[in-house]
């Protein structure tokens, strides 16, 4: 019999098909087209993108010029603009404001590889860095509530032709929707509980074991018991802790993120995918009710959502999600490289 | 410059890239492969389909034979099934219940006709009729709170390649999300205001004009001040209705959603699409607190997607949409027929 299972965090239920119970190999994967004119990512290539805004660099290298291991430059076109003001105000019923914030690409590597697996852990620790830099450096903006980081591999998963690893940040003076929803729905845990909702899931995992894909290093990846889509993983820190800018351990991320990303790719066989870091907003005005428990209820973590089905207008639309591929079971093809 | 605007009812930001203003040819719209067997949904092809659980029919036909307008059958293979307890439980953290409820598949007409705009207003009102007696009879089982009645058209927005117009129906034991947060929001502006949102929406929509798409014998369709998507557009009764299934007047709601299907289907090629029916839930416990203004505050509608971008996974993930076309320009592309 199907299962009716809910998200204990935002209060979502979502329609597990055990009876379908779609296996790896039942996902067709699109071959993509791919782009073979010079890549403006690459190294050597610096004049092709616009200048940079960070870059972690050999000492004697200059900016825009080779040298670099990460780099990051304003993304073009930009989806929100840094200069002006905000000015937020009503139309009526409405509300808008100027499209106002940052809108960066972060350049994971200066040689042509396109996704993560292929990035040597060493590589993948200066990106996490550079992440956690952006955030701590965006912070200092006091229109920006929240800074949205997040990598579209493939065409279906909204990226481009280029296979260059990259990764787009945004910087937004509002929190996303989903955002809120976790703080909100973390928030009333810990005030029942007092005790953070992702620790807890994490222990829960830990205990049942069948949704584990990978731990170590203080970081664990798990196929969340209420996925809503197959084979969708979080990989979170151990430890408590609810901003992302404050890792210090990059290379153990480093380390799980590449392991979980090779068992998606082998199992699934380079499918298209998203992956999102949850991270708590700026806390500018802690001393504000809402935000005094922030350190306490929220857990940063990264969701992967492999791009396998099709179904996502009718669960954009409805929030209601199903899922053909238990979790338990995307967790055993993984492990067992079944495909 | 980009606008961050916010939707009334749930409060969700969206970017509306104004300066990207992607026009209807910029958008690449798949030609699909169509499967050119025997369609099971056609007239004298009755015995293909589970046998029908209702029909609007010629008065002498019988049941599972030819001679009816619209007929509805059980989904094959169902997401939910209907025998069976809810037995809701806990598992540590974590919530599940069975996965009991109905999936049925409305057949829209017996002719092999693929989408709305090729239906005659007289079988698309029929349809419409169903939808209202559907709901109606899954009133009487008590297990079940909500009837989402969606449609997938193209197979990029999870529809089959049999290109014979049908209309899921998914009856489930618990709200989705999106219904919730719609009812939260609407009810908050009812308290505030003491008027229905959706009402003072269209008031607004009225007197700015330029979102409007259609209007006629009681009904309305515009482009959402917040659309998520380009091209979104929504259809509401003028006059307050909270429940889909008291709809008398079925044939002005077949007008205006075939006349809008048509400008959409011409502006942008016949693009996949998905719709959705927004209905009150059932509202057994109305004594109850939370259900007590539902008749006042909140206001069925057909929210129509369709499918032109790929970025959704990442919009999933955060609940932040951006949307290239804004929605003014929609209109009066869709308006002036412009390709």
């Amino acid at each position: 019999m199907p299962e009716l299972r809910k998200d204990p965090i935002i209060g979502r239920w979502v329609i597990i098909a055990t009876e379908r119970g779609k296996r790896p190999h039942d996902f067709a994967v699109p071959k993509e087209e791919t782009k073979n004119e010079d890549c403006p990512f690459c190294e050597g290539h610096e004049r092709q993108t616009p200048p940079e805004i960070f870059a972690v660099r050999k000492s004697h290298s200059g900016s825009n010029s080779p040298g670099w291991k990460v780099r990051v430059t304003p993304n073009m076109p930009p989806l929100l603009q840094i200069e002006g003001d905000l000015d937020r105000r009503g139309k009526g019923l409405y509300d808008i404001m100027n499209g106002i914030g940052a809108h960066e690409l972060i350049i994971e590597t200066p040689e042509h590889i396109a996704n993560i697996p292929d990035l040597d852990v060493e590589q993948l620790s200066q990106v996490f860095y550079t992440y956690s830099r952006r955030i701590q450096d965006l912070e200092g903006d006091k229109r920006i509530k929240y800074v949205l980081l997040c990598k579209n591999y493939g065409q279906s998963a909204g990226g481009t032709r280029i296979r260059h690893s990259v990764t787009q940040l945004i910087a937004l003076p509002v929190n996303p929707k989903r955002v809120k929803e976790e703080l909100i729905g973390a928030r009333r845990y810990y005030e029942y509980r007092e005790r953070c909702i992702f620790c807890d899931m994490i222990r829960q995992e830990i205990q049942t074991g069948s949704r584990i894909i990978e731990r170590g290093d203080g970081f664990i990846a798990f196929a969340p018991y209420a996925s809503r889509f197959p084979f969708e993983v979080w990989v979170l820190p151990e430890e408590h802790s609810c901003d992302f800018y404050t890792i210090k351990n990059t290379r153990g991320l480093a380390a799980i993120m590449k392991s979980v990303m090779r068992k998606l790719s082998v199992t699934l066989q380079d499918p298209p995918y998203n992956y999102i870091v949850h991270t708590a907003p700026f806390r500018r005005m802690a001393s504000q009710g809402f935000w005094k428990t922030i350190d306490y209820d929220y857990h940063w973590h990264i969701e992967i959502m492999p791009r396998l089905t099709k179904v996502a207008g009718f669960e954009l639309g409805s929030g209601f999600y199903i899922n053909p591929t238990p979790p338990e079971d995307a967790a055993k093809y993984l492990n067992e490289g079944i495909v």
